[in-house]
Protein backbone atom coordinates (compact mmCIF):
# COMPACT_ATOMS: atom_id res chain seq x y z
CA UNK A 1 0.00 0.00 0.00
CA UNK A 2 1.91 3.52 -1.17
CA UNK A 3 2.40 5.81 1.05
CA UNK A 4 1.65 3.91 4.19
CA UNK A 5 5.36 4.60 6.20
CA UNK A 6 5.02 7.98 5.33
CA UNK A 7 1.40 8.50 6.73
CA UNK A 8 2.55 6.02 9.67
CA UNK A 9 5.39 8.85 10.54
CA UNK A 10 3.15 11.77 10.39
CA UNK A 11 0.68 9.78 12.54
CA UNK A 12 3.48 8.72 15.07
CA UNK A 13 4.95 12.33 15.36
CA UNK A 14 1.51 13.56 16.19
CA UNK A 15 0.95 10.61 18.93
CA UNK A 16 4.65 11.91 20.07
CA UNK A 17 3.23 15.47 20.78
CA UNK A 18 0.01 14.05 22.30
CA UNK A 19 1.96 12.38 24.65
CA UNK A 20 4.35 15.23 25.50
CA UNK A 21 1.59 17.27 26.35
CA UNK A 22 0.31 15.32 28.98
CA UNK A 23 -2.12 13.43 26.72
CA UNK A 24 -2.92 9.54 25.51
CA UNK A 25 -0.34 8.82 22.89
CA UNK A 26 -2.43 8.25 19.85
CA UNK A 27 -1.91 9.70 16.41
CA UNK A 28 -3.63 9.50 13.24
CA UNK A 29 -3.49 11.58 9.53
CA UNK A 30 -5.96 10.84 6.50
CA UNK A 31 -4.27 11.22 3.44
CA UNK A 32 -5.31 11.74 -0.06
CA UNK A 33 -5.48 10.13 -3.07
CA UNK A 34 -1.71 10.66 -3.61
CA UNK A 35 -0.63 10.26 -0.18
CA UNK A 36 -0.86 13.85 1.02
CA UNK A 37 -2.16 15.30 4.42
CA UNK A 38 -5.59 15.87 4.30
CA UNK A 39 -5.88 16.71 7.94
CA UNK A 40 -3.63 14.82 11.30
CA UNK A 41 -4.00 15.07 14.96
CA UNK A 42 -4.22 13.24 17.89
CA UNK A 43 -5.89 12.31 21.16
CA UNK A 44 -6.99 15.09 23.15
CA UNK A 45 -8.92 13.65 25.61
CA UNK A 46 -6.70 15.30 28.67
CA UNK A 47 -5.51 18.33 26.60
CA UNK A 48 -8.83 19.88 25.75
CA UNK A 49 -11.36 17.74 28.13
CA UNK A 50 -13.02 16.04 25.10
CA UNK A 51 -13.92 12.27 25.35
CA UNK A 52 -14.55 12.40 21.66
CA UNK A 53 -11.62 13.70 20.43
CA UNK A 54 -10.07 10.57 19.38
CA UNK A 55 -7.01 10.52 17.46
CA UNK A 56 -8.75 9.59 14.03
CA UNK A 57 -11.65 11.86 14.89
CA UNK A 58 -9.04 14.64 15.41
CA UNK A 59 -8.26 13.90 11.85
CA UNK A 60 -10.71 13.48 10.12
CA UNK A 61 -12.23 16.82 11.85
CA UNK A 62 -9.00 18.78 10.68
CA UNK A 63 -9.24 17.57 6.81
CA UNK A 64 -12.51 19.60 6.75
CA UNK A 65 -15.88 18.54 4.86
CA UNK A 66 -14.57 16.66 1.86
CA UNK A 67 -17.00 15.70 -0.98
CA UNK A 68 -15.81 11.78 -1.18
CA UNK A 69 -13.46 9.62 1.42
CA UNK A 70 -13.25 6.74 -1.08
CA UNK A 71 -9.87 7.19 -2.09
CA UNK A 72 -8.50 8.35 1.32
CA UNK A 73 -6.42 6.94 3.67
CA UNK A 74 -6.79 6.77 7.46
CA UNK A 75 -3.71 5.90 8.90
CA UNK A 76 -3.43 5.32 12.73
CA UNK A 77 -0.75 4.55 14.98
CA UNK A 78 -3.40 2.12 16.79
CA UNK A 79 -6.01 -0.38 16.05
CA UNK A 80 -9.05 2.17 15.85
CA UNK A 81 -12.04 1.69 18.34
CA UNK A 82 -15.77 1.04 17.51
CA UNK A 83 -16.01 5.04 17.07
CA UNK A 84 -13.34 5.11 14.99
CA UNK A 85 -14.12 2.32 12.86
CA UNK A 86 -17.77 3.54 12.80
CA UNK A 87 -16.15 6.87 11.46
CA UNK A 88 -14.81 5.01 8.51
CA UNK A 89 -17.87 2.86 7.69
CA UNK A 90 -19.85 5.73 7.87
CA UNK A 91 -17.96 7.31 5.74
CA UNK A 92 -16.52 5.42 2.89
CA UNK A 93 -12.79 5.46 3.82
CA UNK A 94 -11.33 3.24 1.28
CA UNK A 95 -8.17 2.28 3.39
CA UNK A 96 -7.04 2.55 7.19
CA UNK A 97 -3.16 1.89 7.79
CA UNK A 98 -2.58 0.65 11.13
CA UNK A 99 0.39 1.29 12.85
CA UNK A 100 -0.23 -1.94 15.96
CA UNK A 101 -2.97 -4.22 17.44
CA UNK A 102 -0.75 -5.36 20.10
CA UNK A 103 -2.10 -3.27 22.71
CA UNK A 104 -5.78 -2.85 22.13
CA UNK A 105 -7.64 -4.89 19.39
CA UNK A 106 -10.76 -2.75 17.96
CA UNK A 107 -12.97 -2.87 15.51
CA UNK A 108 -10.32 -3.16 12.03
CA UNK A 109 -11.82 -6.85 11.20
CA UNK A 110 -15.62 -5.80 10.73
CA UNK A 111 -13.93 -2.85 8.72
CA UNK A 112 -12.35 -5.73 6.13
CA UNK A 113 -15.72 -7.47 6.56
CA UNK A 114 -16.81 -4.31 4.94
CA UNK A 115 -14.86 -3.92 2.19
CA UNK A 116 -12.09 -1.41 4.21
CA UNK A 117 -8.59 -2.30 2.74
CA UNK A 118 -6.90 -2.86 6.18
CA UNK A 119 -3.04 -2.90 6.35
CA UNK A 120 -1.61 -3.64 10.36
CA UNK A 121 2.20 -2.35 9.85
CA UNK A 122 2.96 -4.43 13.42
CA UNK A 123 5.08 -1.38 14.26
CA UNK A 124 7.54 -1.91 17.45
CA UNK A 125 7.79 1.78 18.44
CA UNK A 126 3.69 2.64 17.72
CA UNK A 127 3.66 -0.69 20.34
CA UNK A 128 6.12 0.82 22.90
CA UNK A 129 4.95 4.04 23.22
CA UNK A 130 1.33 2.49 23.80
CA UNK A 131 2.89 -0.03 26.26
CA UNK A 132 4.46 2.26 28.42
CA UNK A 133 1.55 4.93 28.52
CA UNK A 134 -1.08 1.73 29.39
CA UNK A 135 1.24 0.75 32.16
CA UNK A 136 2.11 4.04 33.02
CA UNK A 137 -1.56 5.60 33.24
CA UNK A 138 -4.00 2.62 33.23
CA UNK A 139 -6.80 4.68 34.73
CA UNK A 140 -6.65 6.90 32.04
CA UNK A 141 -6.24 4.43 29.35
CA UNK A 142 -9.14 2.82 30.34
CA UNK A 143 -11.59 5.52 30.59
CA UNK A 144 -10.34 6.84 26.96
CA UNK A 145 -12.56 3.32 25.76
CA UNK A 146 -15.07 3.75 28.10
CA UNK A 147 -13.70 1.26 30.38
CA UNK A 148 -13.09 3.27 33.52
CA UNK A 149 -14.18 1.92 36.71
CA UNK B 1 -38.47 3.76 29.60
CA UNK B 2 -38.36 6.70 31.55
CA UNK B 3 -37.52 10.27 30.76
CA UNK B 4 -37.60 9.48 26.60
CA UNK B 5 -39.95 11.96 25.98
CA UNK B 6 -38.12 14.30 28.05
CA UNK B 7 -35.07 13.67 26.33
CA UNK B 8 -36.50 13.59 22.93
CA UNK B 9 -38.02 17.24 23.70
CA UNK B 10 -34.25 18.63 24.14
CA UNK B 11 -33.03 16.71 21.66
CA UNK B 12 -35.98 18.19 19.30
CA UNK B 13 -35.25 21.95 20.58
CA UNK B 14 -30.97 21.29 19.39
CA UNK B 15 -32.70 20.21 16.07
CA UNK B 16 -34.60 22.84 15.60
CA UNK B 17 -31.85 25.13 16.77
CA UNK B 18 -29.42 23.68 13.68
CA UNK B 19 -32.33 24.37 11.60
CA UNK B 20 -32.38 28.01 12.50
CA UNK B 21 -28.69 28.32 12.05
CA UNK B 22 -29.19 26.68 8.29
CA UNK B 23 -27.92 23.69 9.49
CA UNK B 24 -28.87 19.61 9.40
CA UNK B 25 -31.60 19.35 11.78
CA UNK B 26 -30.26 16.44 13.66
CA UNK B 27 -30.09 16.93 17.89
CA UNK B 28 -29.20 14.76 20.71
CA UNK B 29 -29.55 14.62 24.72
CA UNK B 30 -26.94 13.15 26.47
CA UNK B 31 -28.80 11.98 29.94
CA UNK B 32 -27.96 11.25 33.25
CA UNK B 33 -29.42 7.99 35.98
CA UNK B 34 -31.95 10.38 37.19
CA UNK B 35 -32.97 11.92 33.87
CA UNK B 36 -30.84 14.88 33.92
CA UNK B 37 -29.01 16.38 30.66
CA UNK B 38 -25.38 15.94 31.24
CA UNK B 39 -24.92 17.01 27.57
CA UNK B 40 -26.70 18.19 24.21
CA UNK B 41 -25.86 19.26 21.21
CA UNK B 42 -26.93 19.33 17.03
CA UNK B 43 -24.95 18.95 14.06
CA UNK B 44 -22.45 21.24 13.38
CA UNK B 45 -21.12 20.28 9.50
CA UNK B 46 -22.71 23.55 8.03
CA UNK B 47 -22.12 26.19 11.30
CA UNK B 48 -18.49 24.97 12.01
CA UNK B 49 -17.18 23.18 8.82
CA UNK B 50 -17.14 20.38 10.75
CA UNK B 51 -17.78 16.67 9.80
CA UNK B 52 -17.47 15.10 12.50
CA UNK B 53 -19.81 17.16 14.61
CA UNK B 54 -22.98 14.63 14.34
CA UNK B 55 -24.89 15.08 16.94
CA UNK B 56 -24.73 12.11 19.26
CA UNK B 57 -21.09 13.23 19.40
CA UNK B 58 -21.78 17.39 19.51
CA UNK B 59 -23.92 16.04 22.97
CA UNK B 60 -21.04 12.91 24.17
CA UNK B 61 -18.39 16.14 23.98
CA UNK B 62 -20.66 18.86 25.71
CA UNK B 63 -20.97 16.20 28.45
CA UNK B 64 -16.95 16.22 29.08
CA UNK B 65 -15.04 13.55 30.76
CA UNK B 66 -17.38 10.75 32.78
CA UNK B 67 -16.49 8.23 34.97
CA UNK B 68 -18.82 5.61 33.35
CA UNK B 69 -21.38 5.73 30.61
CA UNK B 70 -23.54 2.65 31.44
CA UNK B 71 -26.37 3.94 33.60
CA UNK B 72 -26.41 6.97 31.11
CA UNK B 73 -29.18 7.36 27.92
CA UNK B 74 -28.04 8.81 24.25
CA UNK B 75 -31.43 10.57 23.17
CA UNK B 76 -31.24 11.33 19.24
CA UNK B 77 -34.04 12.69 16.72
CA UNK B 78 -32.37 10.41 14.37
CA UNK B 79 -31.52 6.41 14.13
CA UNK B 80 -27.82 6.97 15.08
CA UNK B 81 -25.07 6.41 11.67
CA UNK B 82 -22.75 3.75 12.16
CA UNK B 83 -20.03 6.57 13.70
CA UNK B 84 -22.39 7.67 16.65
CA UNK B 85 -23.56 3.94 16.88
CA UNK B 86 -19.83 3.06 17.26
CA UNK B 87 -19.62 5.80 19.93
CA UNK B 88 -22.46 4.07 21.99
CA UNK B 89 -20.87 0.55 21.55
CA UNK B 90 -17.24 1.76 22.45
CA UNK B 91 -18.06 4.10 25.33
CA UNK B 92 -20.97 1.28 27.54
CA UNK B 93 -24.11 3.74 26.88
CA UNK B 94 -26.53 1.87 28.51
CA UNK B 95 -29.42 2.71 26.60
CA UNK B 96 -30.65 4.80 23.65
CA UNK B 97 -33.92 6.50 22.74
CA UNK B 98 -34.50 7.35 19.11
CA UNK B 99 -36.87 9.67 17.74
CA UNK B 100 -37.77 8.42 14.19
CA UNK B 101 -36.15 5.59 12.16
CA UNK B 102 -38.03 6.70 9.09
CA UNK B 103 -35.67 8.76 6.67
CA UNK B 104 -32.55 6.77 8.29
CA UNK B 105 -31.98 3.74 9.13
CA UNK B 106 -28.33 3.20 11.01
CA UNK B 107 -26.71 1.29 13.37
CA UNK B 108 -29.53 0.79 15.96
CA UNK B 109 -30.35 -2.82 15.22
CA UNK B 110 -26.51 -3.32 15.56
CA UNK B 111 -26.83 -1.65 19.08
CA UNK B 112 -29.27 -4.37 20.09
CA UNK B 113 -27.34 -7.05 19.37
CA UNK B 114 -24.48 -6.01 21.70
CA UNK B 115 -27.14 -5.00 24.33
CA UNK B 116 -27.50 -1.89 24.34
CA UNK B 117 -31.44 -1.20 25.07
CA UNK B 118 -32.84 0.68 22.30
CA UNK B 119 -36.11 2.58 21.99
CA UNK B 120 -37.61 3.81 18.60
CA UNK B 121 -40.02 6.33 19.76
CA UNK B 122 -41.39 7.09 15.61
CA UNK B 123 -42.03 10.95 16.44
CA UNK B 124 -44.30 12.39 13.83
CA UNK B 125 -42.40 15.91 14.46
CA UNK B 126 -38.74 14.18 13.67
CA UNK B 127 -39.91 12.05 10.69
CA UNK B 128 -41.11 15.88 9.64
CA UNK B 129 -38.47 17.90 10.20
CA UNK B 130 -35.93 15.32 8.07
CA UNK B 131 -38.28 14.44 5.97
CA UNK B 132 -38.73 18.09 4.99
CA UNK B 133 -34.94 18.87 5.29
CA UNK B 134 -34.07 15.97 2.74
CA UNK B 135 -36.32 16.99 0.52
CA UNK B 136 -35.05 20.43 0.30
CA UNK B 137 -31.20 19.77 1.07
CA UNK B 138 -30.58 16.43 -0.35
CA UNK B 139 -26.73 17.44 -1.42
CA UNK B 140 -26.25 18.37 2.18
CA UNK B 141 -28.10 15.41 3.57
CA UNK B 142 -25.85 12.73 1.54
CA UNK B 143 -22.82 14.62 2.41
CA UNK B 144 -23.47 14.17 5.85
CA UNK B 145 -23.60 10.29 5.77
CA UNK B 146 -20.83 9.96 3.04
CA UNK B 147 -22.70 9.45 0.54
CA UNK B 148 -21.82 12.41 -1.22
CA UNK B 149 -21.32 12.52 -5.36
Amino acid sequence: MSGAREGLDVALAEARAGLAEGGVPIGAALLGPAGEVLGRGHNRRVQDGDPSAHAETAAFRAAGRQRSYADTTMVTTLSPCWYCSGLVRQFGIGRVVIGEARTFHGGHDWLTEHGVQVQVLDDAECARIMHEFVAARPELWFEDIGRAR
